[in-house]
């Protein structure tokens, strides 16, 4: 086990039961007895320790965001790739229980084509001292937790949808820091698919993790976080850890059954083991994390300009039709819409092609079918 | 009474009991037993329902939008502020009970500044076919829903913050039509505070009526229809209407207590003939009317121009001074974050000014007072 | 205006504009400006003011519960009656606007025939200083609360099925108090309906208003207080009145839009006013009153019996037959469930009543109707 | 791998990829290669099928309820006690994500002493024949879901705290079966907490779990499935599995991320297998599943008798002492109640305890503390 400092090292390795760690990277990279390293480092050091691996060739898993901007991460991606070593992308949120779940009814058109996928993730502000640092971490709340809703976005239009432009806007409102502390992202997607991101670090309430998702057939929202159906009150006479993140520890509170488990981790490592077994790619790749950067970085390049940004990037993935409702007919006319009324009768709204005109028609009829 | 429509006119009148109807609009309102005349016409009409008001000195209630643009909507301001007749901005959305209740927590610091306010409302399409044709709407998405959510934000920002620029996606996605049937824009105000709209009309679910407030010091989350307190579960063996824009008549469903209310309209006329008895301006006045039809004017041009627009209007609200948290210290570093640890401690995350570096300290000590 | 102490009279006749007030109670009630006399006084003083309402001919509204015991509510039953007055039984929480749009429900059908009905009302304890005393009030947390939900269950269940019988288990768990501060009671109806209700002085958390009916087609759920769509996060630098009964002024809180209408006061009035007009009895009536009255008293009397106890009054409803829903068949054999598996199959398990065997039986075939 | 029918396990064992599989239970259980044994059998067959393990000492996991009766979870206790092997009740309901997290929350203080416990658990109805028929299952909805809710119940209010003695009611209301379909119980505790469970196989609109717990200084709400942050509204268009014991395939839907993890099967497991690693008692034995069916078998027979029956059984717990809040004093008064007002003055509900007479008192000062 390694660590940067000494101190933390031992402490946790007597904690952990592990025999044996040290400050010196590539030893612990190189010792024979690792064959996985997980870098859970600052961003600026991802990098270095990547590389390590693949001179090695040691599997390595990756958290987010891979790198500080897409030049790194390609960098980082041709290297593995280079190499031939196993990389996960150690993205949790895409891997929360309700996320992959949601995803499955997505892909089996339970709600249609998706039209629009908001991602929020706000808190007040992260744990660590380098986070807040944009020099190390390359940027602020974006960089933090914008990679998490970027892939979030991407797994719910599809993955081969390209991201095609970015809008963004950025401001340091609250927190005396140089980097961003709220940001909201517009992506438009290849299909006409719109993505829409919103991080902060400066909400009050706890750690709001909230996923939305339209589609032209239905809708899906997810809470992860602070109202799953667990809702405690407690004078404060007690004591007590509640829940990451949280702000109180009396009044209402809304803690997580299983922290680990409803944030992704568990299936997480269990998809990178799975696939090292099986020799597969992962759900979550290094291609995928350098696609985040290349999102990223256009959100920072419109946030300057004031103006939608392309997103440069090498796309792998493959090209998607347009959101394409089917046209539906009635009477030789377009259907707009169609509703039932309180008294049982059909209400459509319909357009007549060859004059442009709109008009409402009621009728005993039946719906028309969308099939 | 007056309708465009003599059937309607007639139906109307005889189950409302109301004894004299017309399809003459002058007539109508020039009637010397007509006090106050309530525009609820199709956008495209209001200007010429209003001057007639205003010639005949009549007190006009208008719906919203005000107009189809912000030049008509200066027209028709003019013109009742030179008539010198009462003049009431029918934005129901603005006057929910939950809406009033969260302003006056606003107002009185419960959430300190606020940063951020989201208003989103969608549905599948409107009632009405005269909607759905741009030319009699002045626009689609934006202009019957876009509307709302500008006022619930002015409210929430404060109504003497300057909405200084816009930026708006929209597309049309899904229905057969010119007008956009989605939009999302994002409103720049002079505090720096944030404001965000999300705006549909090929929502599938129901209604979705939802604000969300973030300040410096709370946050505040309002639902209006969807999900109130009211949760139905049906076989769909009876029958009967659920409510409005509601999709389906078995399984889950959420109806509204008592939905005239909770939209907002009791709250919206009694303050209405309130003022007229008191001799003040309502809350929302055929100005506020016209500076949301200045927003969404920045919205239409921004969606071309796909950069961030002006808003132009003659700007009769005061300045405002940018959110402004205060710095706290600790040992003469800036105090960025504090929290308590599982066992109790403090953690406490500074930057130390003269070199710029973030650091982490745990403490036995009190919180530093945000006071 | 009267009042018991002549300062609080003052007091309120000034803040309320209103001309006259006395602390005599005849006097105040005999005034011929006196149309309706609303009796908001503590449990033990209804029967002398509606005692002279009814010598001096006025219309009176009688907050619950009506009485103290079922005895008291027949004389004061008995002497409107005789008198030929309008009184009308305050029950505002039969009239919330949930209520009243759920009650509609199961009257169309919506949720077939009701088989249960909770109704639960707690909160940390009430305002006034006689709630606390027995004497006074009659009883502790059942008559101050319970009367609420029985009033509620009977309304659900329908108001002509008969309450046969009275479970009720009550402790003074908490409060240095002779009244119980917790109870919960079940009510056998006719029909077979069960009610239910929880009602407690010692919730921590604000004030729990919440019913839950079960049918044989649909569920109903309404909160009238805690969770109605409203949420607010402060840290408590802010101030001010959140709602009636809440615990805290920081942390998350659930404030109401609308308290008095959410709670049925306006509602319940304008039925009351409404129903003196159009000369017909309001929809709660004093006979209500009575029997929630005995259905208390029953409560009492089990918790002291430990058993059932019979519901004794001078029953006005019809009679209502058993739940019964349909007995479908399969195949010869009774069907008791059928589901769709995944596969899109239907699975079905029946009874062969001539063996008493129970079976599955997997097939293609469409599922068995309902009607 | 064993199963009563030789079709189901063939396929199972095909589909599972397990070597081998026999329909003899003895042969199974006596197998080299079986070292724990995992019954889920219809519960008529548990004390065969345990006596088997405990002949052949192999450890045993048995499914909730233990047996039919506390006659016979006696003779199964004592079977497999006098052999010495491991037995772990299989309770998976007391070891959700969230139950562990609450139960944590309790232990720890944080709601203060418990005063009451609910436990719901309702559904249309068990998917296999066997369940339906009262003699291979011993009774209705209380033996399928009330040993579910009566140990949360144990364990919310501390498994040291004697079950004294039970009311219930039952019926059946809805389903052509002998057995009952719903039922109400309460379970008395030394301690004067209340536990209390719905159970029914009549409820439409999925699988209802829920537990509430009052404490002396908080309250805890979980919801297990049907109201965990995950909603989704479907048009039907599309198709798929939902999840368990749902009733619809379209409109609006309440998925569960991970059912198997959410209801306490990943957890539960684990603890097994940890306890028999650690040669330690799991966190539910069969001594626990004994009490359920004591409670239980109080339960019919309170049913019956129509009032409180005792729990026989014979208790290994402890004694535990009365709930017993603090009593608090104000100016040699008992302290009732005390309210922040709106003006942000005290206001105290105060008894005399020499007179027995309750007041008001509002004052400037300070909250009374309640340590």
């Amino acid at each position: 086990m390694w660590s940067r400092s000494a101190d933390r090292a031992e402490a946790f390795a007597e904690e952990q039961g592990i025999p044996r760690w040290t400050t010196e990277l590539e030893e612990a990279i190189a010792d024979p007895e690792t064959d996985t390293v997980v870098v859970g480092l600052p961003n600026h050091l991802h990098e270095e320790a990547i590389g390590l691996c693949a001179r090695h060739r040691k599997a390595v898993l990756c958290t987010k965001p891979l790198a500080r901007n897409a030049d790194e991460a390609k960098r980082i991606l041709d290297t593995v790739e280079a190499a031939g070593i196993f990389a996960g992308y150690l993205e949790d949120l895409a891997y929360t229980p309700k996320t992959l779940k949601a995803l499955q009814a997505v892909r089996t058109g339970q709600i249609g084509d998706v039209t629009w996928a908001r991602s929020r993730e706000t808190h007040p502000g992260p744990h660590s001292a380098w986070f807040w640092d944009a020099k190390q971490a390359g940027g602020g709340a974006i960089v933090d937790l914008g990679c998490h809703c970027t892939e979030i976005v991407r797994n719910y239009v599809g993955k081969d949808n390209r991201p095609v432009d970015v809008f963004c806007w950025l401001d340091t409102l609250v927190h005396p820091i140089e980097a961003e502390d709220n940001a909201i992202a517009l992506i438009r997607f290849e299909s006409g698919a719109i993505g829409q991101f919103e991080v902060s670090w400066t909400f009050r309430g706890g750690m709001d993790l909230r996923d939305e998702v339209a589609g032209t057939e239905g809708t899906i929202w997810t809470n992860h976080f602070l109202r799953t159906g667990f809702e405690m009150f407690s004078s404060g006479e007690g004591g007590g850890y509640v829940a990451e993140k949280a702000e109180t520890t009396s009044g209402w509170m809304f803690p997580v059954g299983d922290e680990v488990a409803e944030l992704g981790y568990v299936d997480m490592f269990a998809d990178m083991f799975e696939a090292m077994d099986e020799g597969r790619q992962p759900m979550e790749t290094f291609y995928d994390g350098y696609v985040v950067n290349a999102v990223m970085d256009a959100c920072y390049r419109s946030a300057k300009s004031g103006r939608w940004e392309s997103v440069r990037l090498d796309w792998r993935g493959g090209r998607v039709g347009r959101v394409a409702p089917l046209r539906r007919e009635w009477d030789g006319k377009t259907l707009i819409k169609q509703e039932q009324m309180p008294d049982g009768r059909l209400k459509l709204i319909v357009k007549d092609e060859s004059t442009g005109e709109f008009s409402e028609v009621v009728t005993e009829g039946e719906p028309v079918s969308t099939g």
